[in-house]
């Protein structure tokens, strides 16, 4: 399955391209997964719902009772199992899926030791409990789709940037500089706490691993900068870092950011850069994941694909600082935080520009 | 210049296309850049070499001395000044290049403050004295080749996991595991070092950010593993930590490292997958940063070419490591480590054996 036949013995075919009917129906196939589901009718039939990770739902395999293994192994069968299941690629006579395979043959590659006690059943987990389970969420829907959606939004900002001239650059992450003090800092360090070398009152930083104090990066920017006066078009896409005990949806300590920087351009260049960049990305996520997003509208946020939608169609709103200010001030909204001009906008602030004043994203 | 009208004033065509035949010459052309070196001749006419960080060799623009400003601004360029050129793309009559601007507007868009001092001259700077320098290194020919070959590595890598249906997973870089001592650790910490909180006689980390211990990753090993069981085919491509003061060209304190894994597959597939990666790697940068490549053949490392081509055109070799133990004990070679069955192989080692005894890649 794979392309310039780079693996010998993997010849599985992955459940995305089974259902996306890029396999004639009629096809000899070998899927690869695990156990989602399966049900033994009385008529001496068992179905078998496996999913690989590949695309949000799992195929289906008819599994008839006249194989070798079916008492012996197919009843046995229980959610979480790893299987290798080949047969017969056909359009489906039930509801809800489109193709299925006609088992000829299940290898049970991995059994659950205890299926009473396997953490992850057929049903919903609260996200609390998932963290208990860490090793195993991510073969839920939910953990599986963010996945699968992060690796669609990766590809798509890295493409959109490789496309257009931009290099990527590589900033340190463990630095010295705080970045005009952008968020609170991790200590980076190699001393032995149980015995610090003091000098004169204060640590000394000179028998630390460099030679000096050292934390986790805020932001790539100030490395960046110096590149893009070189390289002319550049960007950041890696981890950074806040010591913040905020617990907002802003950020978590640790994530990941995208820092563009481009030479001989102007704040209203960079505005249209960010954009077309944010149109870009969230029209291939939407086309390339429809069902990881359907997903998320139906369980998580129901109002997501309105808004990818409406970032995708509108033309961004440029508004500057002073003009946002005059506003808000003028807006008679109870604010909770103060409006005055030297003052950072809120989340409060930007929702009511975007949200009740323009009606579509500003920048 | 860039697809799809993204950035309304810029409009300047990177150097990269200039040199690459795909502007055709008579086109009227806008250049943004930096210069390199500019050259006076006493006819009257200015040679000014310009870079963008898009290609390894910069542009020559012909600048007449009927322009406005060629006697107040021209004739004061000096090497790093930062310029707008216009003009008309054409073959060059100059040795060394194929095209050139002949321009009929130039405009100094930064100058240099002093040019005596500008710390890049136009000739051979050591890498110690360009650590002094970092943020103007990147307009030098090494630092540039090296950005360039990075981002298209990193394209390559990325490309080759997404067309095969890998998810890129971004492991956690703070960490309370130490993957199976795979190395030294940064600790990672918010605790103020002159007041530690001690409980019985030692740090009671629960009064740290994460509330445990926390280091900096060596290895997204364990937790991608877990996504491996989810997803089938996954990888990690993040930055990775060895507090190691070993000075040697195994890794630095900080880099990036790839770790794929695939399920239902066995170590011959994985020798095969790791094979096919570097083969796909190693030619996409020998294709398309083939200037790049070549500076440091001539620069830096006179066999680069021919290591690269060989390890694309070679078949690797196989072998266990029984074998490779026995191959080495049979050598009469004098190693400097020792070599003996469940003993690391040292890089010594696996030098004899890839460059004396096989002649080519082994895995």
């Amino acid at each position: 399955t794979l392309p310039g036949g780079m693996v010998s013995t993997m010849n599985a075919i992955l459940v995305e391209d089974l259902l996306s009917g890029s396999v004639p129906v009629g096809s000899q196939t070998v899927v690869e997964g695990w156990v989602r589901s399966k049900r033994d009718s009385k008529a001496g039939i068992s179905f078998v719902a496996v999913h690989d990770g590949s695309h949000f739902d799992p195929i289906q395999a008819v599994v008839p009772n006249d194989l070798d293994n079916y008492e012996s192994e197919v009843l046995a069968i229980t959610t979480g199992c790893a299987v290798r299941i080949e047969g017969e690629l056909t359009e489906s006579q039930g509801k809800g899926q489109q193709f299925e395979i006609q088992a000829t043959r299940v290898e049970v590659v991995g059994w659950i030791a205890d299926p009473d006690s396997y953490p992850i059943a057929k049903k919903r987990h609260s996200f609390e409990y998932l963290r208990t389970v860490a090793h195993l969420r991510p073969r839920t829907n939910t953990f599986g789709a963010i996945a699968r959606v992060r690796t669609t939004l990766a590809n798509a900002i890295h493409s959109y940037f490789f496309e257009r001239g931009f290099h990527w650059i590589n900033t340190p992450l463990i630095t010295a500089s705080d970045c005009e003090g952008a968020g609170e800092l991790f200590r980076v360090s190699t001393l032995d706490l149980m015995n610090l070398p003091i000098e004169n009152g204060a640590i000394d930083f000179g028998e630390d691993f460099f030679a000096a104090e050292s934390f986790l990066t805020v932001s790539g920017q100030l490395n960046v900068e110096a590149y893009c006066l070189a390289m002319s078009r550049v960007y950041t896409f890696g981890p950074t870092f806040r010591a913040e005990n905020s617990n907002t949806s802003r950020h978590l300590a640790e994530f990941w950011m995208v820092e563009p920087e481009i030479a001989f351009a102007d704040l209203s260049d960079n505005a249209d850069l960010a954009e077309d960049l944010l149109t870009h990305v969230l029209t291939r996520v939407l086309d390339e994941r429809e069902n990881d997003i359907a997903f998320f509208q139906q369980r998580i946020d129901g109002t997501v694909i309105d808004r990818m939608r409406s970032i995708i169609d509108s033309k961004f709103e440029h508004m500057d600082y002073s003009e946002a200010i005059d506003i808000l001030r003028q807006s008679g909204e109870p604010f909770e935080f103060p409006v005055g001009w030297g003052l950072d906008l809120q989340s409060e602030h930007e929702r009511y520009l975007t949200d009740k004043y323009v009606g579509r994203p500003v920048i």
